[in-house]
This record gives C-alpha cells, structure tokens and sequence, in this order.
C-alpha cells in the first residue's frame, strides 16, 4: 500500500565550474565556484537529487550526516532534521559556510539540512508522480519571475584570457552588461552587486541604469560596505530610483538607523539569516524585505515557514542566490512557484556560468522560469558533466571559497568592506 | 507520469450528533453538535474526506466554494486557497463560526478554506499512497498526546435521561470525572473549561484535582470571563497548580496585563486567533503559549506556517478542540505527529461523544492516538453512519450553534460572563 522510498545510499560529489572575476565587498569570484551535489538513492531505484555549498568543512558534515541516513525513509524529513541536529551537536567546530564570510550566524543545523530535504523531496514527489510544487501546497504561479544580476567585474581572471562577458568598471560597461543579460533571458529587473566602488560611484551607476532601462525594477547590494550614516545618504539619494536597497549597512542596528531614514524598503541576507535573528530585527524594524535562500534557511518547507512569518509581520519576500547549478535552480523555481507572498523576482547568478551537472537544462523566457512539470524537482542528473565537473574539482585545488584571499594575490593591501566607506 | 487527482464532485453534508449538557462561559452545549462532513470526489474515483462546523451560514460559503472546485487537482490547494478567498469576497454577510461567539476575529477564508486543503490532503494521501503526516515533512512523534477534558455540566439535558457521566458542579465531582475519564483513555494531562462558577470556585476545584492526581499537568479555562484584575488575583492563586493559564481576561490588552503578573505562561484561543493578530500580541507579550485549530487556521499546512511563526517569537503552541468526529480527530493527529514545537498535549471533546461517521475509529491508548497509517488521513467514512447523523441534523433542528440561547430557556437570566467576574 505504501510505496518505498527507503534511503538506501548516499553520494556527495563535489563539483567545481568556471566562474568569472566577480567583484564584491569582501574580493573577488576565484576562477572555479564549488558546489556539491548530492544523490540519495533508495531501495526502490529512485535517485533525489540535492545541491549545496562545498567548503571542505560543510562537505564533512554533509559526509557525517549521510553515513548515517541509510534506512531512513525519504518521508521522514522530521526525523532527518532531528539526525542532523544530533550528528553536529558531536561534531566540533564550525562548519564552512561557502559564502565567503558574507553570510554569518546562519544555522548550520539548516545548512546543512537543506540538501537532504531537497533530494528527499525530489525522491517524494518521483514516489508520487508529482513535481516538487505540489508537494509546497502547488502552484500560486506557472511562471517565476528572476532578476538581473550585475556585477563590477575584470575582464579576465589574471593569466586567462579574457572571458565573454568583458570589463564592468564604469556605468556604460554595467548598462552593456545589463542589455547583453536582458537580450539573452528577458529579464525585468536588475540588481547591482556593489559594495565594490565608492557609493557615489554606485549611485551614479544606478542612475545610469535607471536612464537606460526606465521603469525596470532596480536594486542595489553593497554587502554591508556601508556605515548607517552613508546608508542614509545614498539611500536619499536613490530615492525613486530602486525598488529595495539590500544590506546596505552591517547589523540588525545597522540596517535600523538606514530604515529609519531610508525612503524605500530595505532587504537583508545578511542581518536576518536565520530565524533566532528575526525577532530582533522585527522589534527594530532593521529590515522590510528578507531574501529567502533554501540552502541556509534549512530547505524549501522551512523556507515556506519563513514566508509565514514575513507574511505574518508585514515583511516583504525575496529571494537570495549564490553561484548554483540547475538543481538549486530547479529547487528555488518550486519554492517560489508555490509561495504566495514572494513579492519580487528571485536573484540567480544563472547566466555567469555555462557549465551544468542536469539536463535538461531549465530555460529562462521572458525573464521567467516555468515549473519543471516531471515529477520530483523535473531536472535529471548527467553522470558525464557531474564527473567532468568533479575532475575539475579536483583539479583546481579550491577546497573552500575565499574571494579575499583571492584578490590579495593581486592586490595585497585589499580591505574587506564591511561598514567601510 | 503524473496520476490525476482532479475533482470531479463535492459532497457537503451536514450532521448532528449527540453532546451531554457542557457549561462555559456563554451557556450550555445543546442537545446535539453540529458538524458538517466533506466529500471530495476526484476522476481517479479517490475520496477525500474534510469536517468543519455547520452552522448554516458557514454551510452555505462551503456550498459557494464547492460548486467552483471541479476541475480543479486537489494537489493545487495554493489556487483552492485563491479560489476560496475570490469566492468570498464576492458575498455578503460573515460566515457562522460554529463556536458559539468564543472565537471571533478569525479569517472567514481560513475557516472556509480548511476543510476542503485537508480533504485534498487526502486525496493527495491516497494518491501517494502516503500517511498525510509524510505531506508534512513526516513524523516527529509516533503518538500524539491529548489531554483530558473537563466540564462543569448538568446532570442531562433539561426533559432528558440523566446521561453517564452525571452532574459537574463540585471539586468531587470533577475529580471523579477526570478519573473516569483517564481510566478509559489513560489521558496524563487535565484541563477544566471554567468561567462557570465564581473563580474562587475553580481555583478551589484545580486544587482539589492537583490533590487527586498529583504530578499531571492541569489547565484552567475560563474563556475570558475575567476582568485582568481577577486574572492577575487567580493566576497568583494557581502558581505551581497549572502549566498553563488559558484566556482568563479579554483581549490582546487584557491578557497582556494578567501575563505581566502571572507566575504561569497564558495560553489563548481567544485573543489570537488569526495571523494578523499575532504581531501586536508579540509587541504587547500578551500571550506565551498559542493553542493551533487547523479549522480556523487555515488548514494543515498553515498551521505548520503558525507553528514556524511561534517558534520564532519564542512562543508556545499547544491545540484546540471544538466538539469534532474521527476526520477532525485523524487531522488533528497527523498535524500534531508532524508539528515538532507542539509542547502541550491537544484538547480533544472525543470523550464526549458516542456517535461518529468514520470507521475505524481512532484508539486511545495511553492518553496518546497513533497516527493512521492508512493512506491519506487513514479514516474511511462509514456512509449508514453518516446517513443516520444527517437524518439526525434534519431532525433535530439545530442550524447554528446558539449555548446562549438554548441556556437561556432554562435560565431566563443568563449573562454571558465575557470579563464579568
């Protein structure tokens, strides 16, 4: 009467893809992102697919935990959690949280949950001969809306040659990027990753971007670059110009004194990452967006508890990106298929990189993707790419993100920007 | 690839079943309950099984809602919410609440919505071939905990025979009634329903059950017939006596002054009953332990987003009961085994009542129910029962629950006691 979907073995295999210079508040993308991706398998011959962060401290926990799933079934996402709490509470030490710093104070008990979730869900909904979304509560929309997402950037990594994308210094070059990005997946909104430049060189950019694309949703990130007091400042000044500024000062008191004087919304990834910050955060209004991200906030189902709060504190939803592959792209496309109140177009790095472990490939239409219809997550794994990109991973050395460590074999005397300018 | 679960037909039926003569605070329970038994049919010939109040104008939005669901997958309960709420806004007049005035302010969507999300629930169940606990993330507890329920009653209805359990109007007699009670179901956990008697009365009955069964966690519940003044004086009275105050004092305002001065966390199904009522109740710390009651709360899978809400805000979360059959029952079960932050055992009426339209029934053993491991909700109706209490409906009268109007016959003078004391 009750199918399997007895966990029966578990296989976590690290991948590395190319990914071009990007600059940000704290250095710059190393040539090669690292991920993970996980395969569960069951005794009835299904496969669950799951993906991840790949720092060498987070693939050790991942390994601790999987050693000890076999036999647990696929249903039981309750009890995985519980494993997982148990199995890190006799581990010591923090694990890599494969966000270059950016992100701190995110549970790692959800961190490292979300993978298993993910590809528990996809053997449930392969069990039930439904995707994924349906297993949220189902579609509140056939298509999900993505945004843009620019960055400064090199031209080329140092030695390499000179990637498609070119240089991004100045706003001409950030609204060629803009335009190359929106020709080729229909985007219809834009985020800037700053935190780079000074500000009135990001709100001058922003203005460019402004001119050049009137009426497309706009958002800026400096990644907590910022003191409240220039926070302030640049907030006034884009005024009318972005439809949320994201992180632009650090902490929850930090994000509260922009709030208070900032005319539009603020987002953060940063000062709310994962429940025990919120009701801090709701006491001082820091924040009135919160980008969701399943991979720290402990999978798509406690995401879905993230909305509830939002929705039920009069917070405002999005979603946050870090470099992925198709499958984290296939998992945020179920989550906010099936979340009401995501109130903006969900941020992917999708179009830096070209290299991918599923097939099909999912593909962007005016800016938008449509739920995978094929029962689970709808993408399948290729055993070819997913090898090709472990030998890359093992090839290139990188076995935990360090965008400061990067950039300072370049440019020694670099300062990560937190609450810098 | 993906089986069909489209709703061909909605069967709404209304039934009656037999209810001793309980007291509260606005009246007596009447002669019979009413409650109202949905039956999803999908093109796969699967049955869906849902139950909600009856009070006649709650019949007629569930009506309104019926006659749009066909065609629609009962995998899809985001569109069913959104048809739900479309269907609503386009009548007049609120929907009956089934409770007699002691709840009010819940969202008429999530009240109406409910029972339809947990009869898609089980036909999402029977088309897995899955226990609905697993569409919840699985089972964090094999049995679930309900407590004893008791109430201060007449000894029968005004005309009637006495019924088994007697007159309530004593300490004694409660204590002999708890003692049935836990010698049938083996309940470890007590909680009185008051705002019957003076509070001096119920304070000397909690005494007088703390004595009886030492060690098991009591619950007093006077549905808000106290002024704060009197919450504050009782709640002092009762230290180390409760694990939980329930509603003494009216009102966000008013639970928040007895919970400044109460020794014990104050629980409510009163004072918060609907998402946009819990942010002032967090500002104010009006309330430390919210009882969840998927009928009005919108369902299973909302109150999973109530539950995540609590935990955030450091809130407890127990369950609450209005009188109820062996659908709500196996709901409240499967909720309950999946719901990790549920720190109370659930009220349950179940003792109350002899009649039922499912088969089999649920068993408690221990005070405890284990979750159906049936498909779906694991219940099956039992059409001649469900007849037999329809005709009952038919016959008896009742279409809204009125425990003022009908004490009123016998007591002319009656005054709903809403912080009267």
């Amino acid at each position: 009467m009750t199918p399997a979907a007895r966990i029966s073995r578990v296989e976590i295999t690290p991948v590395a893809f190319a990914d071009p210079p990007l600059l940000n508040a704290v250095g710059v993308h190393e040539p090669f992102a690292l991920r993970a991706v996980l395969q569960l398998h069951t005794d009835s011959g299904l496969v669950g697919l799951g993906e991840t962060y790949a720092d060498e401290t987070h693939l050790e926990a991942l390994e601790a935990v999987a050693s000890d799933l076999p036999g647990l079934d696929a249903f039981d996402t309750g009890r995985i959690y519980a494993l997982v709490a148990d199995v890190l509470s006799r581990r010591s030490g923090a694990a890599g949280d494969g966000v270059a710093g950016m992100i701190t104070g995110a549970s790692v008990v959800n961190r490292v949950f979300s993978p298993f979730e993910v590809a528990c869900l996809d053997i449930q909904g392969r069990t039930a001969g439904r995707p994924v979304v349906d297993l949220l509560g189902g579609r509140v929309r056939d298509r999900v809306p993505y945004s843009a997402y620019l960055f400064y950037k090199w031209a080329e990594h140092p030695g390499a040659d000179p990637d498609e994308w070119g240089e991004a210094r100045t706003p001409d070059q950030l609204v060629e990027q803009a335009a190359t990005m929106i020709e080729r997946y229909g985007f219809g909104a834009i985020k800037l990753k700053g935190g780079v430049l000074p500000p009135d060189d990001e709100i001058e950019a922003i203005r460019a971007l402004h001119a050049a694309f009137p009426g497309v949703p706009l958002r800026l990130d400096p990644n907590a670059a910022w003191t409240p007091e220039t926070g302030i400042r640049v907030a006034q000044a884009l005024e009318g110009l972005v439809q949320y500024l994201e992180d632009p000062s650090p902490g929850i008191h930090g994000m509260a004194r922009v709030a208070a004087s900032a005319p539009m919304p603020l987002a953060t990834n940063m000062a709310v990452v994962a429940f025990d910050q919120i009701r801090e955060a709701v006491a001082a209004d820091a924040v009135q967006v919160i980008l969701s991200d399943h991979h720290f906030w402990g999978g798509l189902r406690r995401s879905q508890g993230l909305a509830a709060v939002a929705d039920t504190f009069g917070i405002g939803l999005s979603m946050h990106s870090n470099s992925h592959l198709g499958i984290s792209l296939a998992a945020m496309t179920h989550l906010a298929a099936a979340t009401p109140n995501l109130d903006y177009a969900c941020d992917t790095h999708w179009p830096w990189k070209t290299e991918d472990v599923v097939k099909p490939g999912l593909t962007f239409i005016d800016g938008a993707l449509e739920v995978p219809a094929g029962p689970g997550l709808g993408v399948e794994l290729d055993p070819d790419a997913l090898g090709a990109l472990h030998e890359q991973y093992l090839r290139c050395g990188l076995r935990a993100r360090d965008d400061t460590g990067y950039i300072r074999r370049f440019d020694p005397g670099f300062v990560r920007k937190l609450g810098y300018w």
